[in-house]
């Protein structure tokens, strides 16, 4: 099967939105609040959300979609903490609801309630609600709350050992993925998201969080940001910090998906990333919607590129589009063994 | 002949630092302020502390390397406006004096006296200096002067433009780089200057600068950051946001460095970003200074990657080394021609 790990529900209900917006209006104006949790979204309007999906996965040949609310939507930087707290349970409860209808076309990652500043534990809750009572298999984890200004420690301070010792628990891997960018200077899809990536795989670069948790597992979207294009300038910085070989220092817990809008990118990142740890996914409906001018097929179609890649054998191929996920997800594919859909031995 | 366009001064005498320690030491406390800007190098020291970047000129047959102060060096963000207008023109002043020294092998650039919040008029002065006065061919432009917040405005600002209109005036095209990083999540050499690069260059693409200067040019370091790499994802999102077609937006003022630090991501710059508007460097004595085990060569010797692309046409190649130096740094082409060193008609 073809398991495309990152999806976001970039095709809410406008209810989700027109909620959202009383939230942040009754900030200014209490009286602008929302009266009520309920959205009156039936499953009907959750159905009909992702007939879009659905008809790309059928049309491109993809099986199942991990599916998280919209990355840019988290917005940890917005409103307050408590605020974010009530928005996180509901687009979490989404998600739910949809894997839930279609356990065979999706499965449910969640956002966390981070706010800048605030304790990381104030996330645990809502993730072991995600986890332990609604079957959620990973996490979105934001490593720059304040988006666009980088005002949280390294992802190997302290600060975040909390959520990795409640993560390791739960067996679940987080993606690390930024929110939007409330910086003008940073656009958020064309260079937040990307900087995101590459920061967060350097900090792990300094330092040594996986000594401290070795069954910690990280994937780092958008093909790792600038990380493949440069995996000599990271295997020359680790050298000259006296770090192990990348392999050996963090191959055995980063992951890189495979959200690469173009063939020479994957060709690229199949030459230098071990095919033990790249993951597919198309994030289709993200951030680039259109069709190639070059190729007449959409730039998010990253099956094709996959497929082009001539080197990979067969193992890596079943590694990419469904044994690695089912290895940094072990909920995910217990999920599919329970649905009569085991991997291979 | 083959020019290297990305040089900085990374072997400085220690009276420099020295000096700058005192600097900023007098910030603290004046008895500690440098008692003269005098630092009693003389044109032996200087010789001799470029012995280095010769040997490797000679050791991987480059000519001529476009040399500046050291990029982490300028440091924007430290002290007060007062302490980096001495330090700029200190450091570009041991520039002038190397490149007078050694006029077959090296050319001036120059760094700004840039600070958090100050008006960019405060650089023109310096800059006049530099290209009038001293023969500058060119200039580095700091787009994040805060050190890693980015609290500038974007680069298609009016806040940048008398600094663009100073430099079209001077014919001399800046090379964007981040300085030092201040941000404890965010490494230098291993994030901050990459994510410069990725955010100068979606910036410029959200914007329509080039329409106001059509004549201003940038060269964006590190091989364009993690730009080459998601070529696809600029490409659809100038689509999605009906900007022209990149090659009509950006690629008549806008050129990349090859310092990327294996072979796998020359090759793929080589064939998305068209010829004309890559220009070589190694930025050698920089960011990365070991042998990679995997070839037995240096990392930062980058003129054997693009020695290895095969696809390159013999007049791509005379481009990347020398041609489109001269094209996008004139004043470096009549430096050059003056020495009796024409190019190709």
């Amino acid at each position: 099967m073809i398991i495309d790990i990152h999806g976001h529900y970039t095709t809410e209900p406008q209810a989700l939105q027109a909620f959202r917006d009383k939230q942040l209006a009754g900030l200014a104006d209490a009286m602008r609040k929302p009266a009520s949790t309920d959205l009156g979204i039936t499953d009907e309007m959750l159905l009909k959300s992702v007939e879009p999906q659905l008809k790309f996965q059928k049309d491109r040949g993809s099986d199942l979609t991990v599916f998280s609310p919209r990355a840019a939507g988290m917005a940890h930087h917005v409103g307050t903490e408590e605020v974010g707290q009530v928005w996180s349970r509901m687009s979490n409860d989404l998600i739910h609801r949809i894997c839930t209808l279609l356990p065979d076309n999706f499965a449910p990652v969640g956002q966390l309630p981070q706010f800048p500043g605030a304790p990381i534990e104030r996330s645990l809750p809502e993730l072991t609600r995600l986890v332990a009572e609604l079957g959620f298999v990973g996490v979105n984890l934001n490593p720059d709350p304040s988006g666009g200004y980088w005002k949280s420690p390294p992802l190997t301070d302290r600060y975040w050992y909390p959520i990795y010792e409640k993560m390791v628990e739960l067996e679940v891997p987080a993606m690390i993925h930024v929110t939007s960018s409330c910086n003008p200077a940073v656009h958020h899809t064309g260079a937040h998201y990307l900087n995101g990536d590459t920061t967060a795989f350097m900090q792990l670069l300094q330092g040594n969080l996986f000594k401290d948790f070795p069954d910690l597992k990280f994937v780092i979207p958008h093909g790792g940001g600038a990380v493949p294009f440069h995996w000599g300038r990271y295997r020359g910085l680790a050298q000259d910090m006296k770090k192990p070989l990348l392999g050996e220092h963090l191959l055995k817990n980063v992951f890189f998906d495979t959200c690469v809008y173009h063939y020479p990118g994957i060709e690229l990142m199949a030459k230098v990333i071990p095919a033990g740890n790249i993951l597919f996914p198309s994030e289709m409906l993200g951030a680039v919607k259109g069709i190639d001018p070059e190729t007449g097929f959409h730039f998010d179609d990253t099956k094709r590129y996959v497929d082009q890649v001539k080197a990979l054998s067969d193992a890596d191929r079943y590694g990419i589009f469904e044994g690695n996920a089912r290895r940094v997800y072990p909920r995910l594919d217990r999920r599919l063994a329970a649905r009569g859909k085991k991997g291979r031995p």
